[in-house]
């Protein structure tokens, strides 16, 4: 495996995604939303080689929860497709480090975990798309109030490849009809980043008891003049991860995810 | 006005919309639907040329409910734009002569009420987009029970133009939420035959106090696992103009619709 020296000296663009990761590898543990704004940021995962054809196997036949925008040779920490000067080992602000399905370290950074059979996946966030209905003038309610977006295990099931397998996590955003319907519009721009809703209005049929009760994130209020508006998220991986309980894996700690070089424009389709 | 004689002796294409023009003049008087598969059907509206500037403009202003495909010259019974061989005096199974806001007849063809000075504008239908949906595998319930579709005066205000104005109409579709989201991506590719929904889900919004008791066609089913989808209907500019009672003018019969030698694929805009 031959690396090249990351360039830890660099003078980045102030506000680049590259300005993002040497802040976060000089120390930054703030969670990521709000850096680096206009770059992809992405959800992380990385297996031993042993699990990751099935894995990506299983991305590919789940690609709206499971979008990989970048992947890296076994071993390597680098992932160039998103950025020349980026370690996947250090950049993000903190990790999580599981053994069988445990727990058991949450590190700022994964060097002394670090394996040479380890293959990396960067999964598409729903941030670039947040961004693409935000500057459409679309308000979305857990930034308004500076919180998590609230996420469900649903009851619809991914197609299962190998060990993996689970129910599909899903973000909901309420919106008024209309722009419910500019929302499908806007996100089926970009299905490298979870694309158009899965589902619309009536979170029962999706085996969501309680809008108000979700599994991750915090609950935020659906007003009545509002519909639940679902998208595919980017959990549903850790989500299945966690059931195949692997001997061991890397994900990112919620909220602090990759940042790229890459643009969220060019993810729109059109 | 110097008009080319009209090829009444042509041979055309079987299944064309030339054919089912031909048919028409001839004395097929059945509605249009099913005619002429993949061939752009359309509203018609012909007012005295004292009306057409602030009538076109109402339209410009108003592209969801009134797209307009097709215009004639002051007097001229043809619309190139839209087939060669076409006399909108002729070619539409039944009309309907409007005098003062009073509907005074429904003839089958138009050319003893012809003036010098009559505009004829022809607005897109959801024909063509229905045929779009149909064709994804989208079932649509009035198309299945072999009624028509069920249509609502609205609370939506349309932009005046001169004495142009009045409520939206729009007509309703019930579909699952996943439909729903597809429907809308669809429907979308069709800007010039109404476009993407106008409302999803929230009738009480736009002013339709019951589902089942449309203004204009037949009341379908909204089933509990279904949302009602609403659309800009075709509708809107006669109702428009049965408000302004303009002296003269001259609609098309409900389902009697002008078939035209454009495809519905020609206004796909992607």
């Amino acid at each position: 495996m031959a690396v090249t020296p990351l360039r830890r000296d660099a003078n980045p663009v102030p506000g680049s995604g590259l300005a993002a990761r040497l802040a976060i590898r000089a120390g930054h543990r703030a969670p990521t939303a709000g850096l680096a704004p206009g770059y992809v940021q992405g959800n992380l995962a990385i297996l031993p080689k042993a699990l990751a054809a099935d894995f990506l196997r299983f991305c590919q036949l789940n690609p709206k929860p499971c979008p990989v925008i970048g992947t890296s040779e076994p071993g390597d920490w680098r992932v160039p497709d998103l950025g020349e000067d980026l370690d996947i080992r250090t950049d993000l602000p903190r990790y999580r480090v599981w053994k069988n399905g445990e727990l058991v370290a949450e590190p700022y950074d994964v060097r002394e975990f670090w394996r040479d059979d380890l293959v990396s996946f960067v999964i598409g966030c729903s941030f670039s798309f947040e961004e693409a209905l935000v500057s459409e003038g679309i308000e979305l309610r857990h930034i308004v109030r500076g919180c998590n977006v609230p996420m469900y295990r649903t009851s619809i099931a991914t197609h299962a490849a190998g060990p993996f397998h689970g129910p599909m996590v899903v973000s909901m955003r309420p919106m008024t009809p209309a722009n419910a319907i500019r929302a499908v519009q806007i996100t089926t721009r970009f299905p490298a980043v979870h694309g158009a809703p899965v589902h619309i209005g009536k979170p029962e049929q999706i085996g969501i008891k309680d809008i108000m009760k979700p599994d991750y994130g915090d609950a935020v209020e659906v007003r009545d003049d509002e519909m639940p508006v679902f998208w595919a998220c980017g959990v549903t991986p850790q989500s299945v991860i966690a059931t195949v309980k692997p001997e061991f894996c890397i994900t990112h700690y919620p909220g602090a995810m990759l940042v790229t070089d890459r643009k969220n424009t060019e993810f729109a389709i059109m």
